[in-house]
């Protein structure tokens, strides 16, 4: 049985460039803080242990990485350094250690797993991830020969020969369980910056006469983020990958680019999404739903059939039913649409309950908030909420009742009643235009007065 | 004369990748099934017939098809044997025979015409549609010499110098209607699939002595759609296209790339249209006309110098005259705007007819349903229609009227008469902190009662 | 000392590409006129004067100009032609001589200062900007040798030599103010077109014994917009630079290809921007601020901490205060939130001032326009209007007032107090029954009638 894997994962830089009070890697994608995505990724590997590097006081980040242990490097003095900090938590742990970053977001498990088995099978010390760079001049180079990666070379101290190698290291690691602490111990730091880099591994184990090997990943999954710019490439590069799946599962999108997608969406096969749809966390959306152009849709299950949008914005807490129909301009918030409830044009409808069949006319509010507490408005089956309504909650509409256009309710209507609040209409003739002159004499007056 | 050529379209394909309950040729692109791009370049030939040949059961694309006949191909025996399929429907037509497919919708009408005209100069046999690939790795070389088609090879059974021809087959070709039974006929399937390959017809034109030619479109035209990612990259082609057609003919757009055409889309010189616009089918858009950002726009002319937007939504079945400005959050229905009519801010109107100079106040409704029927609301000339009104359809409201605030309209307004429905004013002083009291009271018991 | 720089704006030239009646220069970009960059970078050179060179009639690109003066070139006869007219206005002047293009608008002043230095350093009687092409065959080339501009050759007349050249000319020029009306002067017009190119002065000053010189700026910050296509383009990099320059000072942006600045828009550190926001000119926002997605935004400031959107609409002369929360479907026009006051869900607020911590309930009104004028909406602090209120101005709500939901505000509202304007509901137990009945009758009816 191949032994189980520990993880350090290293999150104590700085984020200068981020110009940022928010720490680096809880800077979201997808929805996700950065680091939750190297999280999840490595839980596929099944871990036996997860240990957080962080630096002093990044009570943040330690949250973010709970229930894994965190341990605190106390001044930024390398990579090798970091994880040497790790090692108090690795005690009694001698499977392999892999070492990943928190700032380094678009690591998939697969290619991890190919490192920790090609570790395993080739029996070596240390296991390095490397990337064929399309320009490999900002990066270290893995010099490989026979199998064996003999060195990593920094780009600036690469000869002739090797500044034409285009294999990079990515900085991820592989170290064997036994041999990791007295490889990280041996890490001096002898050099310009005074720091101790991780890399060393590679020198120390082959002076030990152990081996080293060097796996490739793809150059994409390797972006580091340090800075917005940085950030903004690597949503794109995860909104892709997540829109290619999508599409690959039988989602129709007009125009990918302009799908924004959270790291948890759920997409059914035909389902259409127009262009300009922005999903939140915590979205499902089954089959034969359409999803018009310009959405702001999160926590909310909508049911097959189901058509909403253009301009919807759907809030956490909603469920949309099957062949539930919501319109342009209409807000929910907390609220349950049952099946082939419609409510078309500019309506807000928070914590509400529609019933099945039901229509909400254009403009109707359901008046959920008080100023102190927010309320339920209920609405039976096919009911009938006339235009321009508001529904003070708490309030009850029964099955089959009818609320007549422009009413204030905030009595409960019983099932099948007609509800009106509402004043009846006076029709004063000729009077519009002695009202015109005198809006328009107040007017001039206004305009005379400002000069 | 020249004579006309019929046309063989092939549609028959399985759709497996689209994952899809709708035949892959239905799906749209810019608002138009992708069969019926196909079908309008192929109709600009003015072709002497049209002949679909779809599967089994595929009733829907039959009726895409309409009024042109369409037969059946019992069973995915390959291109082949779906051409032959056609062949009882050429009965009669001796001119050339084009075979197009279903599945590529981006092919021109000129680059078929160049086809179909070389055949013709050089009285080819066979004539076939290729394409210098960027990539040739996936495609069928077409070996010519001296003008004359001599093979097409099968990438997997290229040699190294073949390998490096970049000159690709489309599929699309065109046959001598003379010849077009036997060469059909002459196909064979004795291959690894079985099938009968179309592209076969080269090599038996010219074993039997005829002549065959390649003509060259444009590698794009040829994009050929069997997945969602393949569905969205041309529908980008087209969307491409069409907005350099319009900016060509002078209409400004700030980011074209956030402009969704649909391919029956009008837009004259002059008009403007800032980021993310959408317009579906049936929209046409007269000079000086400014579309701001975020609007659906859908069924509707758009006169000179009106101003739409950002953010609204008009529907199929409208009209917006000269000088007409249709604001933020607005919704139009089969609804005619006169000239110089606004209606900026927050309104429903469905089933309207709003007057030349009329003004629509915020948060309008036009009630135009009742849950069983749709009603209509006419508003004359240089009326008034104050904020937050609800205008109960079937209703009429007279040349230059005008409608309180808050008003609820179920009765006729005669012209020049003012209209109220609204309750007047009653203010307690002193009541709100009471109010204030119960409420906090209310909220707080709610929340201890939850506990 | 240096001495100052005199400018020339090139501006006559035609724009029939653009299919525009609006003339080139003034086509908008990131919300400026292109010519207002060009003379935006110009300005940054602190130049003794600037002037600008037009059409005949063109009095909208003299007043783009002012308060700078405008000379006319009469007849379309080349940039020689055009420079020449600007000499009478240049008199007095004996420093260096810049002509710049009005349809260039994407050169940045450093680029500008690199010239003219060089200019100086060098003792030239001509520089020239060029810039290493991408694909340089359109463009006239740049003949180099020993740090001394040889010559420009045209894109037809090079040889097979000077066609491998990458050096190419921008038009943008610098003549030693001394020289400069001999050297144009004694441009001459015996060529194909018979037109008077600026180009010639380099041949012209050599011929002199004086010495010409080129100096290398990014091909980016030349390209000229001759078309709305090339409009569209210019629009595209200078967004980048914009949106680049925000994410560097801390921005973030999850998809910044969706996001449109102007030029003036200030961003601090820690802003966050959803995609699809639109600003419009004048707009400033503070730190932490997030502006989801959907916002159209222009003409005001955004305190710290303020939510805004997604789809909201900000119209110029608002000021959003910290902490504000601006909903989905909210209108802002010339109107002042307060620090920490909300408006959630539907609204319009027109001409209004909402104090600190009021809350606006959904689908609330400002009516500030009565047809003939506009009024003002005040709300005093820790307000609580209820929702569907329509507010009538001029009107105020006092400090702690209690707007009920519904109500039509006619009268002011004493601190404190408690508003009513709505009906009292009325229920009609059973009676939504016989209503339907009577409904469902007559659109059976009309359906019948249509027939």
């Amino acid at each position: 049985m191949k032994p189980s894997v520990a993880v350090v994962v290293l999150a104590a830089g700085a984020s200068t460039r981020m110009k940022s009070a928010l720490p680096k890697v809880l800077h979201p994608l997808a929805g996700w803080p950065m680091l939750r995505h190297v999280l999840e990724s490595v839980m596929r590997l099944k871990p036996a242990r997860i240990v957080g590097v962080i630096a002093e006081d990044a009570k943040e980040v330690a949250a973010a990485f709970a229930p894994h242990v965190t341990v605190v490097q106390h001044q930024p003095l390398g990579t090798g350094d970091a994880a040497k900090a790790a090692l108090g938590s690795l005690k009694g742990h001698d499977g392999p250690v892999l070492v990943v970053y928190g700032d380094t977001p678009l690591i998939t498990a697969a290619t991890l797993r190919k490192l920790v088995e090609a570790c395993h099978r080739d029996k070596a010390a240390v296991g390095v991830l490397g990337f064929k760079a399309r320009d490999p001049s900002p990066y270290g180079r893995l010099v490989v020969r026979n199998g064996v990666l003999e060195k990593i070379v920094e780009s600036k101290d690469a000869d002739a020969s090797e500044k034409k190698v285009d294999f990079c290291n990515s900085g991820v690691m592989c170290l064997q369980g036994t041999l990791a602490a007295s490889l990280l111990g041996a890490i001096g730091n002898g050099n310009a910056k005074g720091e101790f880099y991780l890399t060393d591994t590679v020198a120390i184990s082959r002076a030990a006469g152990h081996r080293a090997i060097a796996v490739e990943g793809d150059e994409a999954e390797f972006l580091g983020v340090n800075s917005r710019a940085e950030l903004a490439i690597a949503e794109r590069a995860l909104q892709r990958r997540l829109r290619a799946a999508a599409m690959t599962a039988g989602v129709t999108m007009i125009d990918p680019e302009t799908v924004w997608l959270s790291a948890d969406t759920r997409l059914s096969a035909d389902v259409t999404i127009e262009p300009n749809v922005r999903f939140g966390l915590s979205v499902t959306i089954e089959s034969n739903a359409e999803i018009k152009a310009f959405c702001d849709i999160a926590g909310v299950r909508i049911g097959r059939g189901a058509r909403v949008g253009p301009f919807a914005r759907i809030r956490p807490g909603s469920d949309v039913a099957e062949n539930v129909h919501i319109g342009n301009f209409v807000e929910l918030k907390a609220t349950k649409m049952r099946r082939g409830a419609k409510a078309n044009h500019l309506a807000y409808l928070g914590d509400s309950d529609i019933g099945a069949a039901s229509n909400i006319g254009a403009g109707t509010i359901a008046v959920n908030y008080d100023g102190y507490g927010k309320h339920r408005t209920v609405i039976g089956e096919e009911a009938f909420i006339g235009s321009n309504s508001s529904l003070v909650a708490p309030v009850r509409v029964g099955k089959g009742a009818n609320v007549a256009a422009g009413s204030v309710i905030t009595e409960d209507v019983p099932p099948n009643a007609l509800a009106l609040g509402r004043a009846k209409q006076v029709t004063k003739k000729g009077r519009a235009e002695p009202l015109r002159a005198k809006l328009k004499a107040r007017a001039a007056e206004a305009k005379r007065t400002r000069k």
